[in-house]
């Protein structure tokens, strides 16, 4: 991690420049197995699962007695941790719940809009070196908040063929029984075409690697729904009053520790400070069990020195973090200028990883500056707002000559004459 | 338009087929196109105006005078009829404000959410055979709403480099005065990457044809949001008690002429009905300007007898149309069972027009099935909402042992650090 003392703003994009992300590559390779899977079901699953995964598959779902018998290997501790988290997430996206909205918009023309569940969604939990069950209850909760009647799961296989337990506790404990051992770009082809085993889905859910985010960005021209285009996780840092180094530095290592092409940020307003972290970061990496990793992400990461609060901010939001750590004293008065972040952790004693896991927020956030223009995870990405209007004869009265003149303009007579039909009986 | 009487659900998706849409095709000219702009910038989009548009332009943007001048050519009803729009639309767009949500997940987690509104949007307005100021309405009012705060709006020009005085005169009533000579795929492109004249945009809002769509959806893959896909505009119109033939007749032919793959479906529970009904389409047609492209579209449009309310819900929601008429007394009660559908319009005198142009709802709709995961454009468009918390050390206290077991059990031991250190100090 190199410390940059008060650069201009002008060099501030080059700093803050992300890992280019070479999709195209990827389109040719992923959409001819997406056409595989769509002509030869199940049996295009068990050959890319063979070839992908190294897994013979015998069964492409999860049996309910596989599920509870993993479910029984979690010990009881993780079993609380992970109700724990479940019941934080489960309130805070609770609260995101909205009335419908009903109003007169003029007399006699009523306009309603109402929030109704997405029907079939698709959750994929990535494998990898680590089981990320946390990742279910990220998209299983509010999917069962909302009312989405049909969850399906897909989640790579295990060498052994199996799923982790702990996955498949925190799937049992959501009510979700459709498991199917699949990942890659092969299980996105199967939620978004369905195959004699797996049902197809309205909308598909999920982190995964680019060949997963390739499937799901071309599914997605086709009729399929995706939640957001997924790139390198990232943090971003700002040590204020009172930081701590050591607590900075550990909330570095952690987005870090994610993968080779983490994206971390420290800004901070006193070199002197940024000193302080880096050399705790050293101190930290020798005991941690993916250092290795970790160090190569943070030779990217850049250390920026800024002169005050509003050069902060300014750089903040030309960034747009995927997550944002305030570590300041009044974080919630500086918070307030923010405009482009995923989740912001304020304060001394907020970690990103209680976001990860159980403070309630969703930790599935935009990445690669998309914070811009996207949300992260939350209730409404599992709904859909359907729009209702009905006129009284007299409102129709009261609208259709401005409609009529408009229609005109626009030079659509039949959109004309379907007011002018309907007046001329009044 | 060919009447089916009671045709089992087995035939319904062979009925209710959409025309393919094949983007494919296009991908790779658009690409190119995409690139040009990206790399030439403004001498580009010149060249793509004189190909495409025929059009030799001066300057890209329209001058202050241009917009003062053209906007005062708007005789005084017919802007009277868009103000009485805006205010409607204003209204309902609104009320979709959202307050912030905070709560208390456990004691000492606060953890909150804000709207906050995208910074840059760009707002797409076709040309074509009839100036569509109305959608300058339908994406520009939300847009002033939730604060954005630069709308940059791009239109084709006219054959003779203006642009329609009554897209003029809408923009300016809503403030906006960056509007853009440029249409097409291009226009796309000067939005998404900027260029010496255009400035870059974070989300790109607004219908168009398949050059359109197709750039969309290229430059969405690379850091810019748009709304939605789109597809040709549809409309199913159940005739229920007391619908009127001569209402029905002039609701589908309002779709139909659009173009010649709008998607026009009637579904009755009697003969007798859908049979006046085409006699009305037919008495119709004889007077609409657009009837021989409204003609085409009825060839492919289907009309369905189905036996009872149960299967009219059924099929309407396997559908899941773009715009949904229920002509018949009790609308409201049989709109209670609508999961899929984009709009809605109740009753007897509620044309598609009204919505289209002033009851306030939005016409920016998902066609092509979408509406099964997507809505309509709303507020929510053109805001993120940014989650933050903050933890009391006693909120830490209370959370961080089961963030530090989940992370452990995840192997992500940094993410267990970066509560460990913090734990040890309190």
């Amino acid at each position: 991690m190199q410390i940059y003392n008060q650069p201009p703003p002008s060099q501030w994009p080059a700093l803050l420049k992300r890992p280019l992300i070479n999709a195209p590559d990827l389109e040719a390779t992923v959409g001819q197995l997406l056409q595989d899977v769509a002509q030869r079901g199940d049996t295009a699953l068990r050959e890319l699962t063979l070839r992908f995964d190294k897994v013979q598959l015998d069964a492409l779902a999860v049996s309910s007695e596989e599920i509870t018998e993993g479910a029984r290997q979690v010990e009881p501790e993780l079993q609380a941790a992970i109700q724990l988290a479940h019941d934080n997430i489960a309130r805070f996206h609770e609260a995101q719940r909205q009335e419908s909205i009903r109003i007169q918009t003029m007399p006699g023309v009523a306009c309603w809009q109402k929030s109704v569940a997405i029907e079939k969604v698709g959750l994929y939990i990535p494998g990898g070196t680590a089981p990320l069950f946390s990742t279910v209850l990220m998209v299983g909760v509010p999917a069962r908040i909302a009312g989405c009647q049909e969850l399906v799961l897909c989640t790579p296989p295990q060498a052994d063929g199996s799923i982790n337990p702990v996955i498949l506790y925190t799937a049992q404990l959501l009510g979700i029984d459709k498991i199917y051992k699949l990942g890659g770009a092969q299980a996105v082809a199967a939620m978004a075409y369905g195959t004699e085993t797996v049902p197809a889905v309205n909308k598909i859910f999920g982190p995964g690697n680019q060949y997963v985010t390739t499937a799901k960005q071309i599914v997605s021209r086709g009729g399929v729904a995706i939640d957001m285009p997924a790139g390198p996780s990232e943090v971003l840092v700002l040590a204020g009053e009172n930081a701590n180094p050591d607590f900075i530095a550990a909330d570095l290592l952690s987005q870090a520790e994610h993968g080779v092409d983490s994206q971390v940020v420290l800004l901070a307003f006193s070199a002197a400070l940024a000193e302080q972290t880096l050399l705790a970061i050293e101190r930290q990496l020798e005991s941690l069990e993916r250092a290795e990793m970790a160090r190569v992400a943070l030779q990217n990461s850049p250390a920026i020195v800024v002169q005050d609060r509003a050069a902060a901010l300014h750089l903040i939001n030309e960034y747009g973090p995927e997550h944002l750590i305030l570590a300041m004293d009044d974080a919630e008065q500086f918070a307030e200028g923010i405009r482009n972040a995923g989740s912001v952790f304020l304060g001394h004693y907020t970690p990103e990883s209680v976001g990860d896991y159980a403070s309630g927020t969703n930790h599935v956030l935009p990445t690669n500056g998309y914070a811009k223009a996207y949300s992260g995870l939350n209730l409404d990405a599992f709904v859909k707002k359907i729009t209702f209007q009905q006129l009284s004869p007299q409102g129709l009265r009261n609208i259709g000559p401005a409609v009529e003149r408009m229609a005109e303009a626009e030079q659509l007579t039949a959109h004309r004459n379907a007011v002018s039909v309907r007046l001329k009986t009044l």
